[in-house]
């Protein structure tokens, strides 16, 4: 499937999604779309991944299957200004796919073009609607479920699993990731957007992906979502961790983070207190232990980074790597 | 306001919310609905609430403002054998509470009579629109907040809840309840249910209302929902705990209880377990220690359940009792 991916004025920093379509995504993409930095490549910003060329919007763009969002701003508001590139993609064929929480179907004009040009518009944050309480049985399928926890949000934990199934998949292994968040969703083509079902139903949405995919794979990567010590998402946290009742956990963090993102005033606990609390939650579940980390080591040198693992290493008590920047296998060993 | 209670074939034993209203409601309650105990009075089955005959339907009810539908059955349907009653009711011009997953509005017949007759269907458990994401400032306030927490879900956290408010305010304190389920928002007449906004915005639910409430009131009884060791439920329960930044924790707990209710291989842990999980948790984002447990012992003599209470306690290390039973005021003298 060929896609463009709209950008604009958040290429790289900022387009958490598009980045993770361009790394993990199984799309061919023609084009980003970015104002600012039209005329360029990505090749330009991020080196490590599928490149493409940057163009200032959709008339400049080939034919492609699909227009995907590959930002979200705070809110997961539609910006008026990317209305001009949708349209166009809409009146010339083309699907769009989006994690905003503005959901595009509910935008008249938007789904008037979609059936008028026979076009699908995919909220990928829309939960379906049979989702349901969990039963507590996701530790019945055949198969071992890993569970990517964090100290924040934002910390790499879809990219951690993205790299722990793809590494376990090159060692032979029959492992795939089950997605829990737009990003996620996007690139594996299908999910449940757990931050956004009912509060009840935060388990249950884990527990039937587990189920559905259990007994058909031995290895379930499970994308984690916020911190248990965050202010805001803990529950949604908690419930991922109660719902996929996982066989192992990986902490991931990121090098040199103190606080939580937005929330100043709540520091990042030390690595021990964060491996306790979820090992604690999940014991009366269903027992995990935390045995490996993954530290985000972006913006740092090679040389940097290899101490920042170490330094997190030790507080860990666990073996950790970056798995992007070096290589997830020591990872893998452990949790496997 | 006066109302009518409709509990079909479920009173008194499964009529949570019923028995919820008679006790605690600021209701005049004029009938109980349930068609099986028809030509009896509410005092023969329950002794300590306020008192009312039982009668088959609604045509043997005299005039109040609303229905108020008093049970609840698994997954919140509608059960056809109300629709009578319901009708009737909006017929009659009154009102209709319901705290159902079903969602009365929805339902055509409902929703033409109610617009035909003047009446509202109060909905109770649809969240209102502008709930967002926790901003992490319960705690400034200026107020006491206390959360009741629980080892399992109907353990009596609301009851408790609405004991220690009553309390207080007996003793002259200005005290509040913070409602978050059902029950708690009929009986209260306010609050947001919890268990079914978006799971992202668990926290924010709980901190809007304690934002809300705050600074008019010094003491605020948060009414805690399900159990941080619950298979379907414990994200609700996480969320509330971070986002009402409690200062004081009552752990409830049901005597003779072993084992999650529907989840037969999930254990109550031991309650030093229960009270390290809770407080770890809160530990990050705000500290809260139990300072005192409830014990449900209903269904037992007095003495047996002083035995029960005095075992709870020592198991606890803290002042414990059941309030309903005895009296509130060893909690609220452990929490206040």
């Amino acid at each position: 499937m060929s896609i463009a991916i709209l950008a604009h004025e958040l290429f790289p920093d900022a387009a958490k999604t598009g980045i993770g379509v361009l790394r993990y995504g199984d799309y061919d993409v023609e084009a980003v779309l970015d104002r600012e930095n039209a005329g360029g490549r990505v090749s330009e910003f991020v080196p490590d991944v599928q490149d493409a060329p940057i163009v200032a919007g959709m008339d400049d763009v080939g034919e492609v299957d699909a227009l995907l969002i590959g930002i979200s701003p705070i809110g997961g508001a539609f910006e008026e200004s990317w209305r001009e590139d949708v349209r166009t993609a809409l009146e010339r064929g083309c699907d769009v796919i989006s994690g905003l929480h503005y959901f595009l179907e509910d935008d008249e004009e938007f789904a008037a073009l979609a059936a008028e040009n026979d076009c699908e518009l995919w909220d990928v944050r829309k939960p379906h609607d049979d989702l349901s309480v969990s039963q507590g049985i996701a530790n019945e399928v055949d198969a071992e479920v890993i569970l990517t926890v964090g100290t924040d949000c934002s910390v790499g934990k879809m990219t951690v699993s993205m790299e722990l199934a793809r590494t376990a998949r090159e060692a032979g292994h029959d492992a795939i990731v089950i997605p829990t968040g737009q990003t996620g969703i996007m690139i594996e083509g299908w999910g449940n957007p757990i931050d956004r079902v009912v509060s009840d139903f935060t388990a249950g949405a884990v527990e039937e992906m587990i189920l559905e995919k259990g007994d058909e794979h031995d290895y379930l990567f499970v994308e984690g979502q916020g911190s248990i010590v965050h202010p805001a998402y803990s529950g949604v946290t908690c419930g991922i961790l109660h719902g996929a009742m996982p066989d192992s956990l990986v902490l991931c963090h990121k090098a040199g983070k103190e606080r939580i993102n937005a929330y100043e005033s709540v520091p990042v606990p030390p690595m021990e207190t964060c491996v306790d609390l979820y090992e604690g939650l999940a014991e009366p579940v269903h027992p995990a232990r935390v045995y490996a980390g993954a530290l985000n080591t972006y913006g740092m040198d090679d040389e940097e980074a290899r101490a920042a693992v170490e330094a997190f290493e030790a507080e860990l008590g666990a073996p950790a790597t970056d798995p992007v920047r070096f290589d997830a296998a020591e990872i893998l060993e452990a949790v496997l």
